[in-house]
């Protein structure tokens, strides 16, 4: 351990996994630790599991809590960044916990507590695929679809817990129902589930398609790679499906460029191992179509890179 | 003048008009100066113009130039605020203007620039509707729709010029045609020409509707009250129209919450004179479909007070 050498702890809260990074000051993971969640626990049960866990990984790492600078967490639901409670987190069964006044009963560091969307776009701003940048958008396409955004290499949060909620707007008034409850969200277009909605709804529609030859006549195997597959090998209702949601995607992420004017915009998830065949589409669309054209910044879209890590490497630096 | 009062001069650049009012410590304009802003003129010549204006306020209201803290532009287009450059401004003709530079070769203070429509929102929640707090989304229903952000207490500006352009955000992916180049924007909805424009089309539709009465059979003389009188004396094809404009005014009011949860929104536009006629509904619609319910704060949608002056008093307050 280098002389002098501070750290910072980063955790990425999940309905499964509560997991640890001590982070140094080259924003590098020295050390992980992982442990069970356990949602149905009391928070006080969680959060007790969540100190142990941390202190374990500092002896692990032969590191004192005095040598840290501060702790963050990203966790799920919408939070209430000024107050570290987390209003609600559907996927920890949570109402209003006091998260870090909790885990300020086991460790005395400066805390920030941040949506994980938020903290994976900081991670790659501060070192991951726009740390050339200090303004990015991020949007994670997953199960739904996730946004953040980092201005001046800080976490932008808006006014009020349920900011930054960039999947739930919408892009087609009356369209596709959205889990949130209403219709057309971006989310109900861009997330990896409407890909394979859409994508099943085209295997049916057209039986004789590739993409019911990939799936084995069985609906229930299309995932989110299904439809590209088949679209490279030049299937028409393949192509139709990746077109749209190209389109789709590339609706949302031009409203967030006219809204925030980023350097860069980050997708993560899944879907984004298709790179370029993906990128390269939605890089032409905003160019055409980003409010004033060419007359000011376009940013470009890129992957992010750090994955799963990005959560923690940005919590980690929520407290700056 | 009281003693060790200080100053604010704030200027409203328009592509009819260059505004300039004097603002006090307590945010009141006690002096007020308009000059043409004769577009067709090399910009050197424009900004001169404003610069004497700016001095002869100055004068006539007694107050020197040392006794000023600041200065701050408002002005339509994409402002770099960073450099205090005009990117571009369709009604000034401009490209690339370098108006702060240009300004301070005949007025030595600290000086500020920004997007007319930001102006306006901090106008408002220094010294107008939203003064009592600090996070604001402002909406300007006109020709098109405008939008300005305020975080605490200081105009959100995103990361480069072309950020905020919050009518220039699909709501309706296909939909109408919107000048900016896209289909189904915000403003292809909610701005007062697209309520004319329905209105025209709802009353070419229904050749009995009270709307024909109304403009006297000339559609021409449909203006952005006709819909509202008509649907108040129960025409149903009036109310059709006016329904769904609160609709889709809804729909960007909540994707804007979504994304920025503010304290309030504010609307302004000659439109907010129907009151709460329109901001009922809207609140109801609003409190119904915002992300995560009542679990979380849902800014109340409020009429701007200050009409103009709120250009003014916010591009005073754009330097701190």
């Amino acid at each position: 351990m280098a002389e002098h050498e501070t750290y910072r702890i980063g955790i990425d809260l999940g309905g499964t996994n509560i997991k640890i990074g001590i982070v140094n000051s080259s924003h590098k993971i020295i050390a992980h630790h992982s442990v069970k969640t356990l949602v149905d626990r009391h928070y006080t049960q969680i959060v007790q599991d969540m100190a142990e866990a941390v202190l374990f990984a500092l002896k692990q790492a032969n590191i004192s809590v005095d040598s840290c600078q501060a702790l963050g967490i990203g966790s799920p639901g919408c939070i209430d960044f000024k107050n570290g409670i987390v209003i609600f987190a559907g996927n920890l069964h949570w109402e209003q916990v006091p998260l870090l006044a909790e885990l300020k009963k086991y460790i005395n560091l400066p805390m920030g507590l941040s949506n994980d969307a938020n903290c994976a776009a900081l991670g790659e701003v501060i070192a991951g695929a726009a740390r050339e940048y200090h303004n990015a958008v991020m949007i994670t396409l997953g199960t739904g679809v996730g946004g953040g955004v980092v201005i001046d290499k800080k976490i932008f949060e808006g006014g009020h817990a349920g900011g930054t909620e960039l999947g739930h707007t919408t892009i087609l008034s009356g369209g596709e129902y959205c889990t949130c409850g209403r219709h057309g969200c971006f989310e109900a277009y861009a997330s990896a589930t409407a890909l394979i909605r859409d994508t099943k709804r085209a295997a049916k529609k057209y039986p004789h398609s590739l993409l019911n030859q990939l799936c084995e006549g069985n609906l229930e195997h299309i995932n989110g790679v299904t439809p590209f597959d088949a679209a490279k090998q030049g299937d028409p209702a393949a192509k139709e499906v990746v077109e749209n949601y190209i389109k789709y995607l590339g609706e949302g992420i031009i409203n967030m460029v006219n809204i925030f004017r980023p350097d860069v915009v980050l997708l993560s998830g899944g879907i984004c191992n298709q790179g370029a065949y993906l990128t390269d589409p939605l890089n032409d669309y905003i160019k055409k179509y980003c409010f004033a054209g060419t007359r000011v910044y376009i940013p470009p879209v890129i992957r992010a890179t750090l994955g799963n890590d990005a959560g923690i490497i940005g919590a980690a630096s929520i407290v700056e």
